[in-house]
């Protein structure tokens, strides 16, 4: 986890843009040159896409350490709309930012191994290597146990990359399987404690390993608990602005040197041309101003980082 | 689920053949002439996938009533592998084949409908319907809870399509959590008792639900146990052959009309070819023969079922 650590400080900021490209989000003018010059299908939505990312990408990459893709709103567009996914990934690392795959993806054995390749590592091909999609980190769902997530570890280990398994998710039904008791134990704090063990030989100068967890910044008490309980893992925390929880809500998940957790906004740092009544294409200055408007606040309210 | 049960009725086969393109499984001529034609990177890599699998699904469309795509062996070759994918379930539906989409998604609210419109649903782009995978049942994961399956319940409902929980997963680890007790009962007779209740709504004329549920060939106690729970819920069961499970293992996954249950192979249909010993040109031949094998061997196992 060192390397998105290491942006999060030399930035003074621990959050990351969400890439959620819905269609509605996208200013009239981009869609309007994609869908003339690639046709109004698929090809045209995903061109849209490509452009509308690179400029939130150009707007925040100074100021911001890291985005987050969100899988579903590529897929949606066929495989035309996973190129442009392809694309943004090579982009945004183009520009230095750490990219985190919001994929979920789970399988056991061989399969997740193929997940791994395809997210975080390279193919050999006839016996030439070639990058799949190339993300530097990987959310997971751990519910099949450590056969869904040892094949993880030896590409973050080789190749300095991460996973962040779903521990407590931001949504209010996520208490129906996750809040149970275990015997004497809930389910979100078992799966935390899998990811402390599973992480167990991946720690990094922070004192924080390559497996991290995802938190909900809707769930306050359960991060401050999460937190003392699991010391080696860094949260990666949805749920913040559009969802609900705000900067007092997600101070919990921090350590007392500021670091452990990076926070997502997704939906207020794109839309937020609609918000302030821009037009749109002002889209990538609203959303820096919004990125920098969250920065503040967050960073008000945590420890001071290292330098 | 109908759509399904009465395919397997019709076939008397309660099989589908899992389609996890491994380029070790691909016989050389096939790839030699994708790779001559397409290049050797993800392009004729992607060829290859396609061309392979039409021979699979020639060779057994008559016989064999679904496929299930694994997707992270598509997703492996990057864009152009998803690609392959989308041309397969299209191929695979043009010869009356029902597409189970391996993708263990999960997410919530309106990320899960974008998988959703993604995986088994029709997207509007500028006021025009448009089909991204197209598949007829997708495979998720439920640890976010009800917020992560409910909204696939309109498309199952609107559009005849149907979805598979993971339950009891066939991997040596599942019971790490699965197996564990959940106020007096385990996670995965809980997440069972979801799956009814999601499909409550949903039910068809043989009195299964469009919500199903993945258990594992590898544990016949628990498929016994949880086909006498889950009287609504049709299994999916992966774990059949390569990974251990035979028909004695699985007969506890069907009800007394010898429905209730699809069986899944994969390895062992699409390496026939390679087990016989016979050449690469003959390994659509092989793989039928092995369907055969699966079929005749489960049906011999469960009671017969209704015409």
């Amino acid at each position: 986890m060192d390397k998105l650590i290491k942006k999060i400080i030399e930035m003074n900021n621990p959050s990351v843009v969400g890439l959620d490209p819905k269609l509605e989000y996208i200013p009239e003018h981009i869609k309007k040159d994609a869908f003339e010059r690639c046709g109004s299908g698929f090809d045209g939505a995903a061109e849209a896409i490509i452009n509308y990312n690179k400029g939130i990408i150009d707007a925040v990459c100074d100021i911001v350490p890291a985005i987050k893709p969100q899988l579903a709103y590529y897929e949606m567009f066929s495989w035309q709309g996973v190129r442009a996914y392809e694309q943004t990934i090579a982009y945004a690392q183009e520009k230095g930012m750490y990219v985190i795959a919001d994929g979920k993806r789970n399988d056991i054995g061989t399969t997740m191994e193929a997940y791994a390749i395809a997210h975080l590592g390279e193919l050999d091909i006839q016996g030439t290597k070639y990058t799949p999609f190339g993300a530097d980190s990987l959310t997971v769902n751990g519910y099949l146990g450590s056969d869904g997530i040892k094949p993880l570890l030896p590409i973050c280990k080789e190749k300095d990359k991460s996973i962040f398994v779903l521990v407590k998710t931001s949504n209010p039904s996520s208490g129906e399987l996750q809040n149970k008791n275990l015997d004497g134990k809930t389910v979100y704090a078992t799966m935390g404690d899998m990811c402390e063990e599973w992480g167990s030989e991946l720690r990094g100068e922070y004192g924080y390993s390559a497996v991290g967890a995802v938190v909900g910044a809707t769930y306050p008490e359960q991060l401050k608990e999460l937190r003392a309980l699991l010391p080696h893992t860094f949260f990666l925390v949805p749920g913040y602005g559009a969802q609900g929880g705000g900067a007092e809500d997600v101070k919990g998940a921090f350590d007392a040197n500021g670091l452990g957790a990076v926070i997502n906004s997704s939906r207020a740092v794109l839309t937020a041309w609609k918000k302030e009544g821009c037009p749109g294409e002002e889209y990538a200055a609203a959303a820096r101003r919004e990125a920098v408007r969250m920065r503040d606040e967050i960073v008000a309210a945590i420890p001071k980082m290292p330098k």
